[in-house]
């Protein structure tokens, strides 16, 4: 199994709002049957129906509560960015989880949820570095 | 915002269990600090403690129960490698919630769930190209 991932798909309540949501925090996509396809990098990111995506992938039924166990990150350039990001968050009707803040790893960083409640960290670290078209590597740590 | 992921953290219940399921489906990552790091492509897939992955994005607690509404895809070039990447999955001790079968896309595909019930697609959809890097495009669907 090669080590990558081609879609993520997150399970929402209303496409309509999830949409407007990405949307205005400056993402596009094309909407093709009741799914938003959105390309983030070398992968999709989609937006589909709770109840759809749970009954595609076999289970009875959609219902789950408390924490999903998966965050996504986006890392950025600066500190600077960590801010101005959660504030549009917040601005689209985000929730913040975690104020953003100094890390135990000498980055900066602060959490939200959308209006699924997925949680999204924004990250500013200096040791992941990001390439040009945003793509980010994992150091080698046995090397540092 | 810049359309990208630069990291997808499963919260895991037990950080061994987790490694050793990833590494029997041939990924490879890092060990530090309690943390697995894997390169994904453009990517890190990160394999964390759920209490200690739930407490940094500022959840009061890490209890969560039924769907957690997020379905991570990894797209393959053909049907076969859906049976084989399944029937490894199934080996590595993964729950099959989907058995592989015709997709409405004119695709094939399979749904297996990790040792903490997070959840993996396998799809070959001809659709959406992957890259010789594995990088998938989402295709424009105006022009179809």
């Amino acid at each position: 199994m090669e080590q990558r991932v081609s879609l993520i798909t997150l399970g929402v309540a209303d496409l309509g709002r999830s949409r407007t949501f990405y949307e205005s925090l400056g993402w596009r996509g094309q909407e093709v049957e009741e799914t938003v396809f959105i390309q983030a990098g070398g992968l999709g990111l989609v937006l589909w129906g709770r109840e759809k995506l749970a009954r595609d992938c076999g289970l009875d039924n959609a219902r789950g509560t408390g924490f999903g166990g998966i965050v996504l990150a986006h890392n950025v350039r600066s500190a600077k960015d960590v801010d101005a990001l959660l504030a549009g968050a917040r601005e689209a009707g985000a929730t913040l989880t975690k104020p953003a803040g100094p890390t135990s790893y000498g980055g900066y960083a602060g959490c939200f949820a959308d209006p699924d409640g997925h949680l999204w960290e924004i990250a500013h670290n200096p040791g992941f570095p990001l390439a040009e078209d945003g793509s980010l590597t994992i150091p080698d740590f046995g090397s540092l």
